[in-house]
């Protein structure tokens, strides 16, 4: 058995799996985010979610370490834990702190690599010899798995799809740089050119799907415009289509991977406005044209139990 | 010892490799480009220069296997020359045509892979545990080590850091997209900034350094004008800077590496006008930050052998 920890800005979930990788028990705690000593405070209640779960299904002897994804910059070989931009952790050695309260090992991933683990052993990717997965969310995350083998680079940092540029000097990044993938193709910047289409044009139903205000603006409500025929909303989509072929090529020449895996928010658009018109605008502008192994892009399959599934799997890495 | 060749598209360049990785002799041919059968003429072409250099050096059974370097796209796992874009060479099973005429193995690379392969066991590479070679020369080509394995991906094409995006629906690009770093990057793109500038400005001294015509542009004469405080020199030379910059970010982005291996033309710029102030531009702006382990830069120092060396070391990834 394996078991799991996903460590989130607002709680910490833990999952206990069986040996075919599903998730049979599961365990939360809310995060405190007023405690001084974090790391420890981290480290102790990974362990109670550890012990609830192993003695809860008289596990303790089926599970060999603890693996944990953490929303932030880590070094896993060092067990240390760099910088977590929503949780008050830096330069901290967590997977000694965890010895305080466990005899287990602590393995540590970032939670988006966590995520690409979970989906290449138990999801998506699971007939692909490499996948890179990309979120599509609040920003765009990544994760890349060749051969069974996790890359995470030198330092631990890799792999940030998301922050090679679409548009040098474009947009601001919320990594400091400017025109960063990100800035273009997340969920937050198709929001952000809804809006802007809106502002110009009072008549689009862009306005109507998101309840009548800027606020209401959500993917869902772009799609839902763009699918009643609104032009506005047409347009906004097949620009953010555009940014994210141009990011997934770009992704395509570095890696050539089997598999592209598309998750996060943006990933629910389905095939129909997503992937198919994505996999068109791919196809003949890769750097491996004449090949008959030609990356194919797939949904991604656990939601939100791929951080958990993929820290529990750490150990296979 | 180990056995390389490096085809090129005016000749064929085979070297003999000692135990620490030194060429000890050397033998070529020119690339006769009319024969017909062109993937049956190249092995054969191979075999010959194996065997003058085994026979001229009785090294007949201390090599297991011969290496190539390829200018194009190659399936190194199915030993397939995919497409070479300046010899007649498509869908050539390259690696079963050698065994016609010689009894050795032929392993196949690319051959900025192979570049990087011999930068990293016997160049500039040696110290570290990983390693992107940029090679900014004609175009922008790259090759990725780590760990002594050379990353090829899935189909064998990767990675084309040149051909990740600086500017989205920018510059053409040979690739047939726009705006890819290579059309930023390279010693190619340098030089048409310059001869733009020059049309600008009939008193730079960038004429003079290119003896008066736009045909004489070169890396070399852009630094000269640059060194001899031409503002509109240092102007060009200060963007393509910028350009290299951002593209090395990127390319650090994705790969995290120990080190970053600049080769090609460029790199003979030296410290002062290319890689400190490249240093410089890269540090606080890659995704490691607080990281004591920040990814350096250095110059490669194998020059054209490094495609023969990388080329006979196939066998070590």
């Amino acid at each position: 058995m394996y078991l799991g920890i996903d460590i989130g800005g607002t709680s910490f979930k833990a999952g206990l799996l069986d040996d075919s990788f599903q998730i049979v028990d599961m365990a939360t705690c809310p995060a405190d985010r007023s405690p001084q000593d974090y790391g420890d405070y981290l480290a102790r209640e990974m362990a109670s979610l550890t012990d609830t779960l192993l003695s809860r299904n008289n596990a303790g002897d089926k599970v060999s370490y603890v693996g944990a994804g953490i929303p932030g910059f880590v070094d896993p070989a060092a067990g240390q834990i760099m910088f977590t931009p929503n949780l008050p952790l830096k330069d901290v050695p967590i997977c000694s702190l965890f010895q305080r309260y466990s005899s287990l090992p602590l393995l540590i991933g970032n939670d988006a690599n966590c995520a690409a683990l979970g989906e290449y052993h138990a999801g998506s990717g699971k007939d692909a010899s490499s996948m890179l997965l990309l979120t599509l969310g609040t920003g765009v995350g990544s994760g890349f798995i060749s051969e069974g083998k996790l890359y995470t680079g030198w330092n631990g940092a890799a792999v940030e799809a998301g922050h090679m540029l679409l548009v040098m000097d474009g947009r601001p990044c919320g990594c400091g740089r400017k025109g960063c993938f990100e800035a273009y193709g997340s969920a937050t910047a198709l929001i952000h050119d809804a809006q802007e289409a809106m502002g110009k044009d009072p008549d689009s139903l862009l306005w109507k799907t998101a309840g009548g205000s800027l606020d209401g603006v959500t993917g869902k409500s772009v799609l839902e415009a763009k699918r009643l025929g609104d032009a506005t909303a047409e347009a906004v989509w097949r620009n953010y289509l555009h940014c994210l072929a141009q990011g997934i090529i770009n992704a395509i020449n570095v890696f050539q991977p089997e598999l592209v895996c598309i998750g996060g928010g943006i990933s629910n658009a389905g095939e129909e406005d997503l992937l198919i018109p994505l996999q068109r605008s791919i196809e003949g502008h890769t750097m491996a044209q004449g090949s008959p192994k030609q990356p194919r892009l797939r949904k991604a399959c656990l939601g939100n139990d791929a951080g958990i599934i993929g820290a529990a799997l750490l150990g296979l890495s």
